[in-house]
């Protein structure tokens, strides 16, 4: 079965299960308990790297650094006691207003 | 029925298929005729704004910027003429390798 | 004569005279009555589009982006009160351990 | 004597005399090695860092995440054998269109 975004929800119990836990046991466990400065310096840092494979035509490498800004987003959102839930309703609360007035919603913000 | 990641699949779908529409027909058929640096310059601004909403406590703006973040990220992808899938599926061959092993092959990289 | 690096005391004393006056007054009268946050933002938006035109092999648009990237931290060094000349002094001072000794000092951050 | 802004051009020097030497004999050295796709990820790093500095409210952060900006970008700019003074000097012929016509030029931008 291939797979689809659901390994997203999955990938998120797995985050928010070390959150708390101690920060030798595991890579996630050890940025939680950065904080979450630490945790937004990784997102921003696999954003870079994300542009740059893009930029440079390297399209294995934007697949692999994209793995590691969405791995990263999820531990900020579990950081900051968000749910990505609501971010998936915002995007589609955002597709409701699509169609005619989609050019017009964007270029109001 | 609360929203999941799915939404990101159907998402995936619209914005895929805008490339090569008229520039003039919305904001994604835009974005597209500008090409991957402009894309991927968007996706650089988004994770700024995410990272900055996360850093100042604004939780409500971090979500709002995920949004922002994650829609831009799927044009990137469709920029690149690749499959969301294939990122999905990396974050799970890597979760193959988690608990005991997971901080090694994290800390190897 | 050619332009040397002492034109970013000049401009900063341009850009810190406008703190406080009217935002209608100047792009960076502007952008100071915006805050700190809407600095940042600008500065990170020109760093992603320093990176792009350089990974791009864009060196006419390195360049353009490095002046936009130096303006907004000028600006930004303002919105926060700080003083370049702290910068420089900093840089000047690691400068002092370099040699023999500079690779060590660095690997230790 | 205070520092100002000529340490970016000794600094500068200094930087550009270690293009092409051992990647072993320096921090620099081993940067340029890696190329410019390298020189431009730490110029982003180093931005995003100095934003999240300067969104927390951490002043002495911003001043040292400040030095490490412009010591990556004066890195990335001799990567491209680029030099300093042509971006200080199209910052100069910015500046001489300011005043009254200022934000009109940047506005077209």
């Amino acid at each position: 079965m291939a797979a689809d975004a659901r390994q997203l929800d999955r990938l998120f119990k797995v985050i928010a299960a070390r959150k708390g836990a101690d920060a030798a046991s595991s890579y996630t466990a050890k940025l939680f308990s950065k904080g979450v400065p630490a945790c937004a310096q990784k997102l921003g840092e696999e954003a870079v790297e994300t542009v740059i494979a893009a930029i440079a035509g390297d399209r294995q490498g934007a697949l692999s650094e994209s793995a590691d800004l969405l791995y990263h987003w999820l531990v900020l959102i579990a950081a900051l006691d968000l749910d990505p839930a609501d971010v998936y309703a915002e995007l589609e609360r955002r597709e409701g207003r699509s169609g005619l007035d989609e050019k017009a919603a964007r270029t109001e913000n």
